[in-house]
């Protein structure tokens, strides 16, 4: 099949889709970080432009029949090998995009623009009643999205499948299931071990010592900054322009310097995924990342599990003193790890620790299915969403702007995508259990400073495979067995009781 | 015409192709300022991608067929009606895309790609043989090129029309005929009359202070930094994304500040001009620019008329004097306006003062012509140059680095493009001579930092006018007369009698 004409032919419509993607990204990143102020209604204009050239070139009749011409064959080939594999991604690229009429996809476009803007000033005057009319707009049509993408058992599964292809709800909630007890278990076990008066930093830490070792870290890990660049901006993201060039962004806080040090970890984390990606495969799926849940998995697993070990501060904590001589004075190397490592129910996602983050996700998830079944009128999720964080955590929510404002997520209709966060949490876990399995020696490295044996046993399964196996394969091939929630709680565990422990 | 569907057909098609190629001006942007060094692979893979699609939307059959059929309509219709001038510029933009095929078209753009490295490398040996080839190559093209653009009356006008349309060589070579006698005899009197001993500047100038004080001469002459902004690179330039996003860029010197100051006053012209072209005709002719001579016409205004004048430095030289208190003290206000306005001839064109440009621009102007028609062969270009410099100039050449391998331009085939700095430069003196006649308290405003009755002057008569007239037309509309040189000798005339006259 290699060698036919109509797959030649695919390949260089998917290569220029491919590119045309790649530059739209580049609009996206430029708009963060560097763009004047009123450009945006051109950029606004540019990039609806790209997305619907490249709508039109993907739903080409032309190349909806090669593809089913071609995926008669290559079904029947090894689900590994490289056709079978370029024609399943494909044709999952050219139904999402054939199955929803344009005139939707425009409303949608406009519908989240308009509720973006309304959901900022909502948010900052804590009134969900100002958000409400454009979230009801962007249900409506996601409801009308999900019945046009169609789906086996609910319509929540096929929002799902945008984010993270062939995974379903049912698998979503069976892993809540198991975790949501054991996380509020560990929440109580810690809260009883960890120091009740924890460090309390009164100094400040200067933003460029903090840019320093925020840089220092994403290089020693394996960032490479002859492939990509780290900037300032208000929402941090990472993107891969493509090959040789993957950008990642960061915030920075005086008083916590936390969110600047382990935002950068998180987004190199991402980084090294999109910079370790096959190359020569770029424009294909062979040389594209599986999903936004294993996406997460990388970010996850050097932002926590390495980056707030034990180990890996006895190689950075030295060199944190010298940045911060003054600060960290008489903080010895157990205080800081402990400091970084605090676990306390809050009513901000973003600002969660290890344990209670998947709870924030798990009520999200509840929300998100009730709208989408239709069970739960959008009014009535700011009662909804308060009744939950009571059940969950055990904590009134003061205004909705602690509550069901402060995501930016549904403001632009992502319903689906919270989910991705977890099983990225829970595949970071199960894949580092099967790293420690292979290479026992992995941790001692960590204390000099020694990521490559990780960066390399990364790359052979995840990195460079592409999109090879779908999520739930790929960690099957990887740790031998599905998603589940068993390897993050003994992560948990095991942790906090080495950090807090006595 | 205005509401005919095929009109508006085209209005769509061409907004779609400004939009690409505005992405495209961002894909440039980025590679000169902030992509990562391994990022250029993949650069080069969208760009190319992005053009050949403009190439071929706009090569489309469809395409030229409306165009032909509109335009037996719109000929004759007044010629500065919208109509007229969006079919007349659409036209010329479908011809000469149409009749280049897309080999030629690729092996162009590969051939300067490679050329352009050879071009580094010999420069930097100074071993013209090291280019020979690549230069060869290069002229072999544009001559095949402009016998297919096609011309009356010789094969330098196709290419001159490129950049300049409808403008002809041998106007250029009349303009020149005039200048080059008039520049060399007030090259000889200024150098009689100018100090022999100028000052000279032992302390270094900060970079950041530098880039203070011309951030504020940018903003001061109406440069609006919410639609823009200014970027460091090696080798400055200035583009428009589109309306209400156009950045210019600079290079800092802390032991010549005159290049980064001037540099970012010639490209906030250049970027005034960008900034105030009329937004809502963004991707029509009637939204863009004239032509690359009308455009330097503003650079070299602000730069050298305004940015050079004894007024600009009344007001400006206290503000400089608190930015360098130590390297100006004891420099007088006189001594500056003296230090910025020392003419010497030199052998690097873009280090050269207002009187010698032009005699370097006039070097290639003939040289190019000359290969061009093919009277010179590649080979002799360096005894040519060294010739001719000696001719104009009577100074020797020391070697090729000096001399013929010193400009980017022929490296990358744009032959063509040189004679439209001297017509920037002509423009500007006629363009200002006309201003002041208009608004006789100008120079009176500029020493008091009041630069917006110039500004709302050009919008008026350049700005808003976007392409609705050529070059030509549009000068002789302003100023009552077509291009000419004595308005540039009058005007070089009396600012060096003022400058350095007893």
């Amino acid at each position: 099949m290699e060698n036919s004409g109509e797959y030649k032919e695919l390949l260089v419509i998917f290569k220029k889709i491919a590119y045309l993607k790649s530059t739209s990204r580049l609009l996206s990143w430029d708009q963060e970080t560097f763009m004047p102020e009123r450009g945006q209604e051109h950029r606004a204009g540019q990039m609806s432009c790209i997305s619907g050239l490249v709508h039109s070139m993907l739903t080409e009749r032309r190349v909806g029949e090669s593809i089913e011409a071609l995926w008669q064959e290559a079904r029947n080939m090894d689900i590994s090998s490289d056709c079978h594999v370029n024609l399943r991604e494909w044709r999952r690229q050219y139904q999402q995009a054939a199955r929803l009429p344009e005139e939707l996809v425009r409303d949608l476009a406009y519908s989240r623009a308009v509720a973006h803007s309304a959901w900022v000033k909502a948010r900052s005057r804590k009134d969900f009643s100002m958000f409400e009319p454009h979230l009801q707009r962007l249900v409506d049509l996601s409801r009308k999205k999900a019945d046009l993408l169609g789906y086996k058992q609910e319509p929540y599964d096929a929002l799902l499948d945008i984010y993270e292809p062939g995974e379903k709800t049912s698998n979503i909630e069976a892993i809540f299931r198991g975790l949501v007890p054991g996380l509020r278990e560990i929440l109580h076990h810690v809260q009883s071990i960890q120091p009740q008066q924890p460090l309390c930093f009164q100094a400040a830490f200067p933003v460029e010592a903090q840019k320093i070792l925020a840089r220092l870290m994403a290089a020693r890990i394996g960032f490479d900054f002859t492939k990509g660049r780290v900037d300032t901006v208000v929402h941090p993201f990472s993107t891969r322009i493509g090959p040789g060039d993957v950008r990642i962004t960061s915030r920075w806080n005086e008083r916590d310097f936390t969110e600047g040090l382990f935002g950068v970890l998180h987004e190199a984390g991402h980084g090294l995924y999109s910079q370790n990606l096959p190359a020569g495969r770029f424009g294909t799926p062979l040389g594209d990342s599986v999903s936004l849940g294993i996406h997460e998995s990388q970010s996850r697993l050097w932002e926590n599990i390495v980056g707030r070990s034990i180990e890996f501060w006895e190689y950075f904590f030295p060199l944190a003193k010298s940045l911060f001589p003054g600060q960290l004075q008489g903080v010895s190397q157990q205080d800081f790890v402990r400091f970084i490592n605090r676990v306390r129910p809050s009513f901000i996602r973003v600002e969660a620790d290890e344990v209670t983050y998947n709870l924030h996700i798990y009520l999200r998830f509840q929300i998100e299915r009730e709208i989408i079944m239709g069970e739960l009128p959008v009014k009535d999720i700011p009662g909804r969403w308060n009744e939950l964080f009571r059940e969950i955590f055990g904590m009134e929510v003061p205004d909705d702007s602690m509550g069901c404002l402060q995501d930016v997520h549904w403001s632009g209709a992502a319903f689906g995508y919270f989910p991705t966060y977890t099983l990225g949490n829970i595949y970071s876990a199960m894949i580092f259990d099967a790293a420690l399995k292979e290479l026992p020696g992995l941790r001692q490295g960590f204390r000099k400073g020694n990521f490559e044996p990780l960066v390399r046993w990364l790359d052979t399964r995840i990195f460079s495979q592409g999109q090879r196996y779908r999520s739930r394969q790929l960690i099957k091939r990887i740790t031998g067995r599905p998603p589940e929630h068993h390897s993050f709680l003994a992560y948990l565990h095991e942790k906090y009781e080495r950090i807090f422990g006595r």
